[in-house]
């Protein structure tokens, strides 16, 4: 049934019945970027992978592709999870009785119906809870109560998703029964960040959340008063492994060397909560509007490739699929770099490239700087997606964004339109057109 | 049985059942206010009038007086609507489903189970509803798309709040099915703003909600893009009209005029999106512990009163019924003067007194002076439940604090002690300190 359901889906939602709805032709304008993710953020919303609204961008993606005027378009399907939010309430039960402010953890279990009521045991961070004996974890509900601060790289971001990450096993390994994590997040806004959690399939799955920072200030207060207090949390997420989403790939053919790709990408999908502005609305705007600018001014000689990866946010499902169908033809990947850190001003230019090809990056860097981006080193990260290409050998390079902000709305319902400046992402879109404009005209290997 | 429910839910939840309940007791330190909010919004939180809330904060209140030595403490009962938060879900159907951020408006009616299905009226201010055509309007949802801008006075607030208060009694008028305003605030964060609505009894009472302002400025783009877009509301609340409540009332008995009253007020009740540090936890704090500081000091000749009032945000019913039971009194009030606009710093002393009193106004704006205070003018508001006593001719003065960032917060979930600045706070018992003493020391007549 499971399959004959698939079937059905894959047959009502096939991105080729969706082929003649009609786009809105956007002018090939310096504000492009801008208008796409209006239009994407508008007209689609949220957009988690195997949901309508995913199927629904899929098909977005492509008209708009097609109406730039790409040369080629086409989408490449894969297998997913797809991960549905339910119900989720978290509630002081005694001594003082209130709501908390919660999101479910993207892949986090349900409680079953009538709930878990436990009292509740406090670390101050992943390392702590790892520190921590059986006897005074078990079945309680674990909060993990670890803030984050703000910086321009995000740097501290790794430092603190651990406890989103894998808080549920190492809790579940030593008997809990449910964990809350501090949000991983910068804002005293009253918004839970949700993000990616995993099971570990030898370890109980328990159910874990987030509650927004003023709500794990709340939970702290209560616990100082009442180390008894107890809580009560009931959820009903779903889970299927089987659905059907897609990477939508766009070209711009090369003139001269048509089998040598330039890519630049960004992720397609979203969380559920927002409408996916900053994440990742902004880049997939960005590289659809480059592409679209640099075809106006001529075909560039390498083939420029913009793919929109499919679910990122569920764990780069779409970059593995695309690796391993285009393996043979990585070696043709001239370079790859994605823009997925929000929609702040471009600051600085870094790049994996070979030795002999560093030369190159400096003279991208100094055309970039005019546009206040500094020079950084050749140890790129290449951005979520493309880092999987990275691994197998593909160049790659950094158009790093000012991230101070990021972190207050990543992953929230406050994911919006209006927080990105359409100024600072003109900025971007003028650094995207110089780097990928002096790749695709070069003929330079920036493997060597 | 409505009335032996009631007569029930009063034995189970009347004050002196909880009145041995221990309070932590808090230091007279000039970091009483802040203690007081912590502790509120902690230990009670949400407190709409009615409900469980209410009455913990009724028994808070009374505890804390108490144990902060007020020499009486009482409670004055008082029937009052209780409005009850249901679920609430408003989707956009076609062309671009997704789901908008809302929040029921206070006193709305829930709609039918299966919600109602419409496309949607857009106008720009409810002045512009007015002047609509009944055919513009009939069997549509209005959507009113008011924007409000920020000050230090809040002084906006006025101009876009007539939208929430009597929008859908307007909108009804021309044949709406439903009301959906523009938050009345003025942050860009996605959290719709609550607050009182009312009918009309002459007509329809149909539903009434606010979405958030990025979800306004979606809603708007969708309209531009998609005129015939259809919507969804599902929202169930209930409301009854005879719930019991309290005023709490706690006094620093005079030493030389005990009968002639000084009346520092805030309002115990808030909206039940958030924990109301703001609106208005700061307030009881700040009166709270001027009260109890002052007597630290020795018992003032005029005697101080503080009113902690209940349903304020339901249209100061806790107000009225105060000036009611106390109407022969009111010649004895010398002066009134309320806490309700936050936690900011107060910039401004305003009065309305008799004019031979105005130099006494003067000496107390110069002790104000180095708080950074500057001298208003004759004409104080007085505060939102004192208003009523102004009215009754009872003198008022303003400690007006600087609400810029006040309607970023106002009725949302985003209302929490983390928005409460302890320095600020300070500075403002510190003003209150020095205007009660004065007034409670002074054997002036305010009214002449």
């Amino acid at each position: 049934m499971k399959n004959l359901h698939n079937l059905l889906m894959l047959a009502l939602f096939t991105p080729a019945l969706y082929a003649n709805t009609p786009v809105q032709p956007l002018p090939l304008s310096p504000q492009l970027a801008y208008q796409l993710v209006e239009s994407l953020t508008t007209e689609v919303g949220p957009r988690i992978a195997g949901s309508p609204g995913d199927r629904a961008s899929v098909q977005w993606a492509t008209s708009q592709m097609k109406s730039l005027g790409f040369d080629k378009v086409w989408t490449e399907e894969f297998v997913t999870p797809y991960w549905q939010r339910g119900q989720a309430r978290l509630e002081v039960l005694t001594p003082f009785p209130q709501s908390l402010v919660l999101t479910a953890l993207g892949g986090s279990v349900g409680t079953p119906a009538n709930g878990i009521d436990a009292t509740v045991v406090q670390f101050d961070s992943l390392e702590a809870l790892l520190a921590a004996k059986p006897e005074q974890v078990k079945d309680k509900i674990v909060f993990i109560n670890k803030a984050m601060t703000k910086d321009r790289a995000g740097s501290q971001y790794g430092k603190v998703v651990g406890a989103r990450a894998k808080g549920a096993v190492d809790a579940a390994r030593l008997g809990a029964k449910a964990l809350i994590i501090r949000s991983v997040g910068t804002s005293a806004n009253r918004f839970a960040h949700t993000g990616k959690m995993s099971y570990d399939p030898a370890v109980p799955k328990i159910p874990a959340v987030a509650i927004s920072a003023p709500d794990a200030q709340q939970l702290a207060r209560i616990l100082q008063k009442a180390p008894e207090a107890k809580l009560k949390l009931q959820m009903d997420n779903q889970q299927t492994e089987d659905a059907i989403s897609h990477n939508v790939i766009g070209e711009i053919t090369g003139s001269e060397r048509p089998d040598e790709i330039v890519l630049i990408g960004a992720h397609l999908d979203s969380w559920d909560q927002g409408t996916g502005a900053l994440d990742d609305g902004a880049g997939v705007g960005l590289v659809m509007a480059t592409a679209a600018l640099l075809k106006k001014e001529g075909q560039p000689k390498r083939t420029i490739r913009v793919v929109l990866y499919g679910n990122e946010e569920g764990g780069l499902v779409g970059a593995r699929a695309y690796a391993a169908r285009h393996a043979k033809e990585l070696s043709k990947h001239v370079l790859a770099s994605e823009s997925d850190f929000g929609a702040g001003r471009i600051w600085r230019f870094e790049t994996r490239f070979g030795a002999s090809a560093l030369p190159f990056a400096k003279q991208i860097q100094q055309q970039l700087a005019p546009l206040g981006i500094e020079a950084g080193g050749n140890d790129a990260f290449g951005g979520p997606d493309v880092s999987v290409l990275k691994a197998l050998g593909v160049p790659v390079v950094t158009l790093e964004q000012d991230g101070t902000d990021y972190f207050d709305y990543h992953h929230t319902p406050n994911d919006t339109l209006d927080k990105v400046d359409p100024a600072a992402l003109e900025q971007n879109l003028q650094a995207w057109l110089i780097m990928t404009r002096a790749v695709a005209n070069s003929a330079l290997d920036l493997r060597k």
